[in-house]
């Protein structure tokens, strides 16, 4: 099979991540990145080998990155004439207008979470309804909150039945390069009650009823979720079940708080950069082994969120479900996650 | 009556805000207070006017306070001579040891909440068991987290019935005169699943089945509870019926997050600053009005504790319920309350 | 003397802590305060018997506070004709517009550190310039951190000669009360270089030369001051005595970080706390003794400043200078904290 | 020439990353690294095919790791007899037993700066003495708080003559996977005046007078200074030829905190991140160019130390020159940071 085509529109936190991920692909190549002008990021792609275009298609636009000193090989409309599909990586609020963009130049299209599942009328998580989404049109990656939910929740609802959830997310309230945002010292519910992340899950994922509530913490290094989960009647499971289901299931991986002397976030991302992928990601849902406990039908735990990098894997396989590359979503996981680590030294 | 003769055994973090809550009483005066040695706090116990005692009775160690340059009174049985119920509020591990000298004394005394139920037998919150603890030799206050539960729980099992309830406890990590604790830049889940914290609430509370789990967050201004209560069926309550039942319970403040402007904890304790009581310190449980929702039996919301100062007013009324003072709960919280407020300027 | 009537134009972190300060003085009275609008703080200045004023005399914004449910006595043109004195303690950038509004009133008027010393082309630190303010019609009271630095840096230059300063400010990143302001986890220098903050105490002390440099911090509780002092050579010093000196000087506190447990912020504003003033200001400025030490003529110490109150008492002692109530700076700084002192539980 | 054989005893936060950067020169291997026991950093040894020793030579310590599931080739002193240098990367007080090991074995070595320069009787940096380190028996490399010191200032001694520097440190109060220490809020002064990582230069370089002081403030991710530099007289730069000066240092990099968008240590690390380098280090100081000021002959300047590696490319010049493999420090430099730079996707 020839390298399926892949413009990446927005080359900022998510779109440089997708773009090294699709990078490590045998089956996929990155056709460009785009930026709105000439700045930083341009030299990223740049050390990169990736085909740099600018995000409009004005001719005054498009000639400035070559005064910032950057080649550019043209606008979005080019970008997407020689791409088979494109991932949307731009901020939010660009979503319905660039949707139509994509309808006008009939190219596949997949948006991030920051986006509304109506925009697409379908949402996509690997585990959840890789089939659903083979050869469609456009879809929608779902958020980091609720990929992660999805990880550990769709293997549990598998093996138990329909899940009734409540989970508290703690949000990091800003990311690591960003200097502006606070709080310093406080904790911030989101006043709304509950709150969107949870109910989220049900656009991937049946059989699961789910309510959040949210507080933003100070701290720049990953969402922590806590759990309640009440299992069907007669789910046969034990504590230790449910971590051997973990233990098994992809991009999830479980240590111990005080064996591995991981106690917090801070442990957890300095285990990732040990793990050497590019920028110290963690592409898996962490979570804490001596943090999990069913007592009778009620399971209880933590894991740790990195929300800069868990839906990258999960942008590569959305891409295999659009182009009817791969119907297997767990054959899809292994190429992509094995390409991905191969490609670290 | 006579003023009752109150000593205070330690006097950090809770036990000088005891001393001031007592000293606005108009029904109890503090007898003494008591340091390990000469140190800062001494001078604050002399610019309040409280007599300084020893928490030994070893003479060197009384000896030692004059060196300093300290007036001293005398020791632990010196001061325990002189009084007719002693609060200890001595740091953690000591409870054993201090329980055996206040029996041995043959005073009445009342522990924190650091302590466990067992070495008393007997817990005190005030809207919980007041009645309980009348004319008992000693108690326990509850911790702050337990007191905050009972503040807005007790009420809710009081107009409607039985209550299951699921809570997630976002900590803040170290108190604002503790520079030694981290994280700075992490989150980290207490392993224990489930925590102490919640169940706590039952050595206090029938009528709640409640179970919590916890993390600690770089903060440290107020804890915030995320909680989740399944009210009994035919409960009658709507959002708006909750939150009225909260604005005529004491030592609850709720307020809006959007209209009064306080989206977070920062802006809990500047409000509370405003109030003009010592140390800055919120006695009440801050609920969020925005932050609440009840949907069919489930009722949502969040709320804010000023771990330093919350169980103040708690230790005056467990005062007045063990020396056999005021039968009313409701009574007592209206004097201390009142007679704290009108100490201040 | 009959007493003064003082109004505050602006009720927020400043306005309210000085109509605190200017209540417990015996030679003047608040006149009043204004609000823009119905909020939170018009409840703090019923609470305080403080008359409410709308900042503008617009009628419909008066009769907005009568909607909110509060009391309001008129527009500021009323409260400025029913006072001697105005001190500005509104947000920045009003500057301009307000000066004109009192300029027009014929009436005196004390301005904040947010401006700059040319609106009115003087400006006030107590220790530095009382009479050079005496009978003026309009002075600024310099800045938190230029007030910290004339603490120190001016009993220094009396006793010894000219001096000259290079000073690293570190500086709290937003106020407590404050939760929208990062960074989270980072440090950010003022890329402005020098800084204005040193400079600007030459507005009100000859003879020292002073540059500084700054960074803004992830903490919300104090201004730390990295100070290098070149003292003119013969000066006969210690470092002994130059504690000493400051030990003798009004408005600074020194302490050990190592004897008194005080080794960060974080302890020196629990101390505080422990003082008792309102919202638990510290208006002296921290030194720590331990942390200074005298090299040949090179002086090197720390020195901590809280950014919302230490300014509070130099504007009392402003409105002496202004209206000619108190010639000698010492003797107004003893009545104003004295005062302050009285005032306190 | 064959390839030098390079022991790392310890590896944690700076063995791991001199392991890696040794592992992509052309000219040394790293015949193993050593950890106390089976733990997690076994794992990562095993992944990047370093073979495993223990720290001790006592046999059932070397068990152990069997048992945890480890291979391990023998115990450290088996490595030493299988290296030509050890690079000794042990938390700190274990110097003085470990030089003697190393002594014994006969056996070169280096250190790294959290031990004495007495222990070795030299000290290493790159741009600073390479020379003096041609076939010496052990050297230590300084600090990374002396290593950016000497990349700034060294350049500017070259270019213009003897310095006297007065220098600010603003550190980060602990590493990133380090969850323990705080302060959370506050700003803690080193109070040993002045201390001590100024005048660590000077075991390095003359030609330059250096005093510092150092405060701890809550953020994980890099120490900022802030340096104030006499030139001497006659010296002939201006801002932009010192900019320029350092554009052409190897190591440094500059940047404008406005243009660039880099306003703070959270960008700098960003941008780092991108760059590539495992655990998204930066070797290289980072100045901002509009935090940088020459007025007459004083210079004042800000910089970024990544404190976890920027020690690190200096270690492997430091082998270099005890092994006599490369008198020139550029020529060294140029082979370590260029065989990184490839060894990167």
């Amino acid at each position: 099979m020839s390298s399926v085509r892949v413009a990446i529109n927005g080359f900022g936190t998510i779109g440089k991540r997708v773009a090294r991920a699709i990078q490590a692909q045998p089956d996929m190549s990155v056709s460009g990145v785009t930026k709105t002008g000439p700045s930083h990021g341009c030299g990223l792609a740049q050390r990169l080998n990736l085909p740099l275009y600018c995000t409009s298609d004005d001719l005054e636009d498009i000639a400035a990155f070559e005064k910032g000193g950057y080649n550019v090989e043209g606008g979005l409309s080019d970008l997407l004439a020689n791409s088979d599909i494109v991932i949307d990586c731009a901020p939010g609020k660009m979503g319905q207008s660039n949707h139509q963009k994509y309808v006008d130049a009939g190219i596949k299209h997949i948006f991030q979470g920051g986006e509304k599942h109506s925009l697409t009328g379908l949402s996509y998580t690997s585990s959840a309804n890789h089939k659903e989404n083979i050869d469609a049109k456009g879809t929608r990656v779902v958020s980091c909150n609720t990929t992660g939910l999805a990880r550990t929740l769709i293997p549990l609802r598998d093996a138990t039945g329909e899940l009734s959830v409540e989970c508290t997310m703690i949000r990091r309230a800003a990311d690591p390069g960003d200097s502006r945002k606070g709080p310093i010292n406080a904790i911030a519910p989101v006043l709304k009650v509950p709150s969107h992340h949870g109910p989220d899950l049900m656009t991937v994922a049946g059989g699961i009823g789910i309510t959040s509530l949210a507080v933003a913490v100070p701290t720049t290094i990953m969402h922590v979720h806590s759990i309640v989960v009440e299992l069907p009647g007669g789910h046969g499971m034990t504590t230790d079940s449910v971590l051997d289901l973990w233990a098994k299931t992809p991009r999830v991986i479980s240590m111990s708080g005080s064996i591995d002397k991981i106690p917090s976030t801070a442990e957890v991302m300095e285990m990732a950069r040990d793990i050497g992928r590019p920028w110290g990601d963690l592409h898996e849902i962490f979570v804490w082994t001596d943090g999990a406990s069913l007592d009778g039908n009620t399971l209880r735990y933590f894991q740790a969120i990195h929300q800069e990098s868990d839906v990258i894997p999960e942008n590569v396989d959305a891409v295999r479900a659009l182009m009817g590359m791969e119907h297997d979503w767990r054959a899809s996981v292994e190429i992509t996650d094995s390409s991905i680590a191969a490609s670290l030294v």
